[in-house]
């Protein structure tokens, strides 16, 4: 099989490797696509090569099918199509014990903590699988785990239908945050600096805004309320100042970007308009089935979020791609597809 | 009557004036104690004059009996012992449409915005007064405002029996909380630099920390999980980092001092964790009675919050020692009690 390997400075080795056989517990999967996101782009910088040991296979978004059950799998056979849910807690520390699994003090990030999907063969505990309905391409189902994410964040903001949301940042989450919104009934205005990403917004059906016009727009929208909820995904340090300013007394700011040095944000007004700052974070399995719902019943407009879909022996390519900001969302074919 | 009126440049002309009549819907009431709180410290220091145009009697934690009845004011008789909760809202606003009238967007806050109670004889709209119970003593019910602000501080955070909760400071506020916290059936670590505060806050029964221990403190205390909630009561920059950092997966700081620049804050950790930030300011109708009743039923430790009284004609040497440091609360003497 085919196998890419980070080995650090900005570089991969691809090349031809043995499949091991799944082990005890485990499924071989046959991967058809592997998505590149953010996570993966800050690795390939070598922004994490403390976490990330190279040489690794990365990836954790993905398609695929069954191709060999490990001992003591059943449920599964082969050709199955599926995806992963690349969480794998410990079950023991105290936010497993208070239910919050999914963001286990303890987490491995499967594909990021151990090895992912930008290989043809991929092995994984059995419990990771989630099912792929029938008439969900595998191309549009390699978004399922960014759609899960979207997912996630628009439940926890806890936005109800008719509310106004503003979205901060239109890349490949902002942009699903915006469909798994308004599929929930909210109205939704996107801010992105990028005018491409702005048109992109705009040919989905959702208002855009320059963040520069960002809050006098929002004032107007809004008939001086504020916004309901908004949602900084951009990760810029002006977009945490904007995202308080945007929303209404006792309105909602979700944090679902990474900000990795602390960020100026205006206390003042959390404390003035009483508002909420959440934090979100990957997903829970609901969201993961729900991502399945939403992707088979055609909400999500999937061919426009992935730019192109590349061969393997391009990966390298398609991460500089992404660097520069030239595409959304860029599919690897890993050569699994049946 | 006596009147204080802060006349700018940390400056209070003190004098007899004639006292008003109570205009239709007002009650008139003779003022018996008035506390001193921080906002009034931040207009006696001039930060606040563009909002407060001196001359202007300020003050709004009080405690005073009904002197006299404007017209069309029913259920209320002379002599009856009161507190004001001091907000007049618009009712027509989108925060107030919404239901959040406490913090409407064109708030009036009586005693900032319009004259206050550091006065012999203050006249209020007969709505914004709250009944005092018998046997609580006007000295201890000049606290209903301050304990009122603790007591929505902590609805707000959602804090639960057993949580382990951190207070971020240890002045009148930090304090109230602490003892309101501790009612609701929290465990309480309070943390303060100052160490007279911190002896003040062990004496009243609670673990105390200087900031500087406080993270492994915590991590020691929760068994490495963190504190269910945080309150950031200081105002201090570093205080909004340790904020996040104590608090659990999934944990809750609530921003209840004022921040007039834009903090640092540590997003990573919000993102990570999921936390919840949440602002909360002044109070509803709700939290100034169950204030009333915390202090009837003796579980605010109110001598130990009131470090001493002082008569009308001393209120700029008050303002001065409070500065300093020196003292918790101190209570003017508007000598209306009976
Ligand atoms: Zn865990
Ligand atoms: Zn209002």
């Amino acid at each position: 099989m085919l196998s890419a390997s980070y080995v650090g400075n900005r570089t991969f080795d691809v090349g031809e490797t043995d499949a091991a056989r799944p082990g005890r517990g485990q499924v071989q999967i046959a991967v058809a696509y592997a998505g590149i996101c953010g996570t993966d782009l800050h690795i390939f910088h070598g922004d994490m090569d403390a976490r990330v040991r190279a040489p690794a296979v990365i990836g954790h978004e993905m398609s695929g099918t069954v191709a060999a059950l490990g001992d003591g799998v059943s449920g599964w056979s082969v050709g199955d199509p599926v995806t992963v849910m690349p969480l794998e807690w410990d079950d023991t520390c105290p936010a497993c014990r208070a239910g919050h699994r999914h963001i286990c003090q303890n987490l491995v990030f499967v594909g990021i903590d151990s090895p992912g999907a930008l290989q043809g063969r991929w092995n994984v505990r059995a419990d990771l699988l989630v099912p792929l309905p029938e008439g969900l391409s595998l191309q549009h189902a390699a978004l399922v785990e960014p759609v899960a994410v979207a997912v996630h964040d628009v439940r926890r903001s806890g936005l109800a239908a008719g509310d106004r949301t503003v979205v901060l940042g239109g890349g490949p989450i902002g942009v699903l945050i915006a469909v798994v919104a308004r599929e929930a009934g909210a109205e939704v205005l996107l801010a992105e600096p990028d005018e491409r990403r702005r048109a992109t917004a705009a040919e989905l059906g959702f208002r855009t805004a320059d963040p520069g016009d960002l809050v006098e727009l929002v004032q107007e929208w809004t008939g001086g309320a504020g916004a309901d909820v908004a949602f900084e995904v951009s990760g810029a340090a002006p977009a945490v100042l904007a995202a308080t300013d945007v929303v209404r007394v006792r309105g909602t700011v979700v944090v679902v970007a990474i900000h990795p040095q602390p960020r100026p944000m205006n206390l003042q007004r959390v404390f003035w308009r009483e508002l909420t700052i959440l934090g979100a974070r990957v997903y829970e399995r609901a969201d993961f089935e729900r991502a399945v719902e939403l992707l088979a019943a055609g909400v999500v407009p999937a061919d426009a979020v992935i730019t192109t879909v590349v061969p393997l022996t391009e990966v390298a390519d398609a991460f500089a791609t992404l660097e520069s900001g030239r595409a959304m969302k860029i599919l690897v074919d890993c050569g699994g597809a049946p």
